[in-house]
């Protein structure tokens, strides 16, 4: 992927970022890769040790690599305290430019209430409510929705067919992926048993959707409106693809959130928190910072302490796992055989 | 949240909604909030015992609560038998109207053999195809894509960037959130293996999708047409976001999901059931009426008898969960040396 | 679903389908049904033995089945080695066809520098981006966004509202259904412990998505491109709704997965896997071909084996779940009281 033009050299990368460069200075790199499939003109880095056993057939005409990993290394490398950093600010040199076209596509509608800075980007087939905000440099592509009392901070692009349905507020540089919908109505029902047939009724969704300075918010993911007060998402919040936030939640400035995690009404994580793709976060919970949940895990309860948790059963092949899962059925008994108090060892 | 203009006696809200009023009949309100956020003059409600203790210290003007959380208490309370039905009704009275404004927006694409009443509002950017039919009152928001041979019925809402791809059924007061999908290809495939290469083909989806009065449906939610004959949802289903609906799954009366349930096709699932969140179903299942699934169970065989069901093992931390993890594969080994019988106690 | 008109004699299919017709080939037929729906004039057919005892009392006028059911039945059968691939193709027959128009929508949005092919279909409010190329019998439905550098080959369909953001190839013939996302950023975060506080800066997704012939993929499904090369999909893969297939993913030819699965950042899927309903299959692992993973099994390591892989636990109800559940903490402390060492039977 060379940004066609751009060349450098690894002395310059090792200035410009501050790395110790090991080797020749003069080396010109184009371009990135990986260091199975990197050539001679491309910069490459080797950060999960799972790959060590790459860097020595590597074609990659410079390697980013931490101290320990460049000792006895007879080939150009750039040593950094944390060579994945370095490599993302490296690569974002070759990435390539896309340049802003500040105005309103001839196809967008626009209320006339909206408020579009002029230094905004609207693209085709957008519409914009009354009473919308659009800031300086914000970009929203094709197809997208922005329906009434939003506000875009500056230079926060929704990509394309975004929707923000209604009261949504976004703070600076805010990155939205196709297919998000924030602002849609929270979950709201009250089983209404008053006549012959109890049926649902809907709870008004008063509230709105606040997203910090510097979040990033996957492609089809959804985060509904608060019920009475916001669904806040605090500053450098990073949401994967297909992420459900449900109405109310609050979630911690830097917490990330690999795919498809889902997390129930009412409930708040803290700040730092890593959560696993597809686990589950029951609601009315309060999950403290700088907690780690691994994948498809489900919180059922509070979590106060920091640390990783889990929930599930080990992989197995499906014959021994019928055998052993059947059994599951049979932990009661098998403990109070073996006279295991109720609560025991964990 | 206060819809400007709209005050009113705490008096009135008890003849209006049939409450029992506790207090001062002439505190007015002029908006609702949480327990811990209302000021004076908005209204609020305790339903979840979770908040009971924040009932002493509102600032609320007027609390909604149950008899029994009314004994012994000084302030302004209107007595529900079912506060929190009571209190989505009185904050209905406060969310902003928004008028539907009747027509076809011009950027809309109508095909000249749909039929839409004068009286339905078809926002910006919508496309409606052939033989596709919308009623008075029904509104479609902007990007919404209806195909072929659909009907929406009377007041009906798509939100906004909805697609009901071919042969949809809407029912009456439908509301449906952006991104929902209904009507896609049920995932009907059939491998054949004469060639050299066994590869997959497409059975032909050419049922529909059919949704009752009042049915809501959720943001990126999708809803497989049928193979043969349609998919069901029966009247009052409630679906919330990024919930799987297989194609020929049939949804009774009254029954709710949470958001990312999946239902795998073929299935039928009875009235006024509640499947918690992410629960999977199984494919050619029967679910009888009343029945509830708690988060993230999956279902794997029919249920036959009304109550609450349950798969999966506790939230534990990493450590203490992977010692223990690791000796579900020794179940059976377990359950040996003890001399159960495979068939145990549950 | 009758289609209009066409009527077609048993024995007439018999031959284009290469089937044994055991009865009348006289028999008219003008449409297709489930064992229990179809009536006299339409075909049904008999694969899952779970409705064997339909085929009784069917009211289908012919009924296709495999040898084995044969036997012994007094009405008109057309006897297949695989009656659902037979049934398939026979109802292919009673699809509505569906004229493409070629040309493009005045409503509809080209760059200058895209290429599109005069035969291609380009929709209503679709809008396609620089150096985009679509090839003849392509279709682009409604609302559809195709955005830089991205190849869509002959015969393609993107049905409505897709997404492709950026780099995304597909081959021939690829089915893309309503709401899908191809070419969104990766989910490439390093954490930047430079500052006061630490935070996440964005790895640059370089890489482009691939898709080959024939794969079809549905509903709302996201596949993220690559971050230095491409994600995967090679011919004939199969993707049901919701799915989620991160950067780096490669997935093998002819591979199937159900609704809601969820595959993190570089694995390697083999060819002819078979991924159950909202199955997770965790980053950096090698699937090897021919692996069946079943329903909401969390994949945690390499699979090098063909075969069915499971994990979880079964359903029960709450009361007897939470009875066992509980005891699921005290495993470890139940095998050592049994003196099982760590590693055992399985």
């Amino acid at each position: 992927m060379p940004r066609p033009g751009l060349t450098i050299a690894a002395g310059e990368l090792a200035e410009r970022f501050g790395l110790i460069l090991q080797g020749d200075a003069t080396r010109q790199v184009d371009g990135v890769g990986t260091l199975a499939g990197a050539g001679p003109t491309q910069l490459s880095f080797l950060s999960n040790p799972r790959y060590r056993s790459q860097l020595a057939d590597s074609a990659a005409g410079v390697v980013v690599v931490r101290a320990a990993d460049a000792e006895g290394v007879s080939r150009d490398l750039l040593i950094a305290g944390d060579p994945y950093v370095a490599f993302a600010r490296i690569a974002a040199l070759f990435e390539p430019a896309r340049p802003i076209e500040a105005g309103v596509h001839p196809s967008a509608v626009v209320h006339p209430d909206a408020d579009v800075h002029p230094d905004a980007s609207i693209g085709p087939h957008v519409s914009i409510g009354a009473r919308s905000r659009i800031s300086a440099g914000a970009v929203l592509g094709p197809g997208c929705v922005v329906g009434e009392d939003c506000e875009i901070g500056a230079a926060s692009t929704l990509v394309a067919r975004v929707t923000l349905v209604r009261r949504v507020r976004l703070g600076q540089r805010v990155l939205v992926h196709p297919g998000a919908v924030l602002g849609a109505d929270g979950f709201g029902l009250a089983l209404d048993r008053g006549g012959d047939e109890p049926h649902w009724i809907k709870v008004p969704q008063l509230g709105g959707v606040r997203v910090g300075d510097d979040c990033e918010i996957g492609a089809n993911t959804t985060i509904d409106r608060g019920a009475i007060e916001d669904t806040v998402l605090e500053h450098d919040v990073r949401l994967d693809n297909q992420i459900q936030i449900a109405h109310n939640v609050r979630v911690g400035a830097h917490t990330a959130m690999a795919g498809c995690v889902a997390v129930a009404g009412s409930t708040t994580i803290g700040r730092y928190c890593m959560i696993g793709g597809a686990a589950g976060i029951a609601g009315h919970l309060e999950i403290c910072d700088r907690v780690m949940v691994t994948a498809m895990t489900l919180v059922t309860h509070s979590i106060r302490e920091p640390g990783e948790y889990s929930s599930g059963t080990p992989l197995m092949d499906s014959r021994s796992w019928r055998r052993n899962a059947v059994r599951f059925k049979q932990l009661d008994a098998l403990a109070r055989r073996l006279r295991l108090p109720t609560k025991g060892n964990e």
